[in-house]
């Protein structure tokens, strides 16, 4: 169940891989109902994209992964910064990076114009986008609000939110694929647009950056990397 | 030293290194010479590009890596395919895996109109391309000939040459970028391009190819991501 205004590479990718699509606007349609209805019409398994705990439990494993890379490398993490939609790949790190490396400081980022776990870290409980904002040019961190089990869990570990703006997600992606050698898409590429743009102060610390997800259209990539 | 056609990124990445650079013609003048030159006058220590020792135990890590991996994945190597200009990154991958994974075939991948390697081992003494060959998208493979101790490494260690050409490399870099989520220079995808293509049978078979080196030109990879 995707919006039909996904990427088409996402779209494409996802229907190469044998799957059965189906389509839905963003703005009208709820994806959990749809979701839940076609499960139910057909004895199937719902698997969510954030607010479970099997899929907050298997995206924590990348959190296990950066603690063990940091130590096998002798770094003490100072800061962690997370990708975050509806905050079940946040969740799962920041229970990890909670057991492993305490010391450290684990932040989502997000658009500037979806920086729902920005403000709600920062009042205490959950907070909605406002369901007309434009889409950001990341199209997989267009989430309504943090989901209510991932906040649950984030509320307590995370220090807090950054926010970025397209055009730093622009400059993020570049700089993935000129300095990196790394093709990211937008929405993976923003906790990289954080640190790059000064969102947080990383001067003389250990800072590990998720940069998930590479379904960016061709001529996206193309396109920044001419303008740029 | 570098080719005064050598890619504008690779001269800009290599200058901001804090690098002074040296230009010379590719197709007039001998790269070895005037390092050479340059060292005694200066004195300086030449570090060479593939013919030599040190070089080639350091470029082995490469095959040390590879052997590893695979062992650490429970894989028993069936090839090893190294993207090859003077045979240094060859020769010590070649002397890994015939220490660790001696069951593999090494092959070389290299340019079409600059397989110097493919038919110097076909025919078991070194052979040189033909100076008046334009170049090769590939511009870090552009060595007249095997180099003098790393053909002496290889001939004995490789199974073989294989060549692509210069749309075949193209396809790679395509393929690397959207499927691997890679950014690779056309010089480090002939490997790729040589399984891609079809150069050997690869069906059934465990193999490894090396990727090596990521200085594309912004333009030449959007122009590519948008043609194919």
């Amino acid at each position: 169940v995707m919006p039909s205004d996904a990427p088409k590479i996402k779209l494409q990718n996802t229907r190469d891989m044998g799957a059965e699509i189906v389509e839905y606007d963003r703005t009208l349609e709820s994806r959990e109902q749809i979701a839940a209805r076609l499960a139910t019409e057909r004895g199937a398994t719902l698997v969510p994209s954030y607010d479970d705990p099997d899929i907050i439990a298997g995206q924590g494993t990348a959190g296990l992964e950066i603690a063990e890379q940091a130590g096998e490398l002798g770094l003490t993490l100072d800061d962690v910064i997370v990708c975050c939609s509806g905050g079940g790949l946040t969740a799962g790190i920041a229970i990890a990076i909670a057991a492993l490396a305490p010391q450290a400081g684990v932040w989502t980022a997000e658009p500037a114009a979806y920086d729902d776990h920005r403000r709600s870290l920062a009042a205490g409980r959950r907070q909605r986008n406002d369901p007309g904002t434009p889409p950001s040019i990341c199209d997989a961190l267009l989430a309504p609000t943090p989901g209510e089990l991932t906040f649950a869990i984030n509320q307590p570990l995370l220090r807090g939110g950054l926010a970025v703006s397209d055009d730093e997600v622009r400059q993020a992606i570049v700089f993935a694929a000129r300095t990196l050698k790394l093709v990211v898409e937008p929405g993976g590429a923003v906790a990289l647009a954080a640190v790059l743009a000064g969102k947080l102060d990383v001067g003389g610390r250990t800072v590990a950056v998720t940069l998930s997800g590479g379904n960016i259209e061709d001529a996206l990539l193309a396109e920044l990397l001419t303008m740029n």
